[in-house]
């Protein structure tokens, strides 16, 4: 089940809509088969195991992570896969809370007198699963934050100055985190301000996230890295209701794809933006900013993770801080995150915290 | 060696204005005397270590963390009592650069027929002492700034909420710093918004470190928790040359010790400040902030070390900064440290960096 997981870990950021899952067919002691869902969530992991195996799976056992699918879909069901290569055992992490499944995979499974273990190793898969679970039971996206400050949790200078605060292997590892994320999100502002291109780059030829731009007004100029870039990985702008039609005209214009979500006290309503884009298929999203954004999400409870990396540099109180107002009446309020790791990168470190919801 | 400096370690911010100093006497493969500078800086290590020993200190090794002193102060010198005593060999992990040593212990020692070895666990030695080294060698003391921030760089909400942001593992280890250093101090802000008592808590029966508000107009309360216990430990507030004498006669009718230290470009003149206290024989100061005045000594480059204790909170950009304006033109000039230790308390980190200078 180790391989198995290891193996779902690489799927992530690459098999949206999909999750990511791993398989692992063991016959006499060998394995003969491995296979994780495939980029683009196709073929599904145990089809990849499988054909691997061929006439090896007879009596052979299945290590899946995640439940094997029940439900008719582009593919048939793996759970009939697995049956009609007559795998004696299945062992599964954890259950699919698809409702298109749930349980129905294990069923399926037991009625044709495959043996079936679950929850092995499951407290990991379900920390690999984390963004699928959200989508499937929230019905939103995990959402990482990302923050890379000074020690005095400043962004930029007063004139926008940000490159570079941390650095070359805190950026890598910014990069590592786009490419196992399928989606990453920014505030109108940092698109003006930095004209990113949100790209993974530097880690060889993976498949690119979504990159998503939330601006109420579709104020975001119309030649950008972004807009230039479209063919190279999706561009999805989520605008207001009352964004004006010209600038959304000519924004798709460029291949960027415009989505209204409903506004929310003068910003856009957060947790419906996230409601779409689970819908749409999403279940890792990482927000590199800006402060804005960051805080508003933040405030709503919205932020999953947050992953701060921190540079040994001092800029003062007219930089531009990691988050925007947050209009908190009283230190109880505050939102409040725990520690899951540090380590360091080069000169600077990296704390990784987690909302407790 | 090593244990020599454990007990050195152990007089850190007890010992001024003396260095704190370890000596362990080996004789016959035992450990037949140990001592550390005395609190309060006398006796010294050598003389406790020697009275310890007695007789068994003839033809025995003298393990000495620095180099034993060689000018009649207020107690003869280490050198002879080591000579007197018939100690056969002196190790020592590094010479004293004060003008009044510096060299003259050792060749005090080689010229009555003792053995010495010189630069024994130097590099440990240097880092031990390096606000005794500071103080002579740069005429100020070792200066180590404490900020205690949210995730986002803040030290209390913006109604000056700040009780508590990090937990009670954080703030034990900041009692702990108190107590080895020689003194703690803040701003007049702090000391105004705060009304801090900066005493060591929860620490044991340790001595108290000297409280120091710098305030350039005295503008601090005359009943405040610093005045009221100035019978506990001393209380030194350093004014600009314009405070008006009303208000220090009623500090000092407190037992406050007021000291002028010239102007500069608005504030303190804070190189001029730590040289005073350099002078009055303090080798080892601990910041507590508030934001002006952390940010004009990281601005002067008068920052040697900086323990960062940040708590998995955000409370956005109305709340107060750790660090106040610094009047940066470019990214290029900001202060910038290295980072030498993280670690975990409790739910917190305490991140440490050191300047290059």
């Amino acid at each position: 089940m180790g391989a198995a997981l290891a193996l779902a870990a690489r799927g992530l950021g690459r098999v949206w809509p999909n999750p990511a899952v791993g398989c692992i067919i063991v016959a006499g002691g060998r394995m003969v088969g491995r296979g994780r869902t495939a980029d683009g969530g196709r073929p599904h992991a145990e089809t990849v195991a499988l054909a691997q195996a061929g006439e090896a799976a007879r009596g052979a056992t299945a290590y899946v992570t995640l439940e094997p699918c029940a439900h008719h879909g582009v593919t048939p069901p793996c759970a009939e896969s697995l049956i009609a290569a007559g795998v004696a055992r299945v062992v599964i992490a954890q259950r699919d809370p698809d409702p298109r499944v749930d349980g129905g995979g294990v069923a399926r499974l037991r009625a044709a007198g495959t043996e079936v273990i679950e929850g092995v190793r499951e407290a990991e898969a379900r920390g690999l699963q984390a963004g699928f679970l959200s989508r499937i039971q929230r019905g939103r996206p995990l959402l990482t934050l990302k923050l890379a400050t000074t020690l005095d949790g400043r962004i930029a200078t007063a004139s926008g100055e940000s490159q570079w605060i941390t650095g070359p292997f805190a950026r890598a590892h910014v990069h590592g985190q786009r490419a196992c994320h399928d989606a990453v999100m920014v505030g109108a502002g940092t698109a003006r301000a930095d004209d990113p291109q949100l790209t993974v780059r530097g880690q060889g030829d993976v498949p690119q996230p979504v990159r998503i731009v939330l601006s109420r007004r579709l104020d975001v100029p119309q030649d950008s890295a972004l807009t230039r870039s479209t063919a190279i990985a999706p561009v999805w702008m989520l605008h207001g209701p009352h964004a004006a039609p010209a600038r959304r005209a000519a924004l798709e214009a460029t291949g960027v794809i415009c989505q209204p979500v409903p506004s929310l006290g003068g910003g856009l309503d957060l947790a419906a933006a996230l409601g779409l884009l689970a819908e749409r298929g999403l279940s890792r999203v990482y927000c590199e900013g800006g402060g804005t954004l960051a805080a508003a999400l933040l405030q709503a409870g919205l932020v999953d993770r947050l992953d701060c990396y921190t540079a040994g540099a001092a800029i003062g109180a007219e930089g531009i801080p990691a988050l925007g107002a947050m209009g908190l009446s009283a230190l109880a309020d505050a939102p409040r995150l725990t520690l899951k790791e540090m380590r360091r990168l080069g000169p600077d470190v990296l704390t990784r915290w987690a909302s407790d919801h």
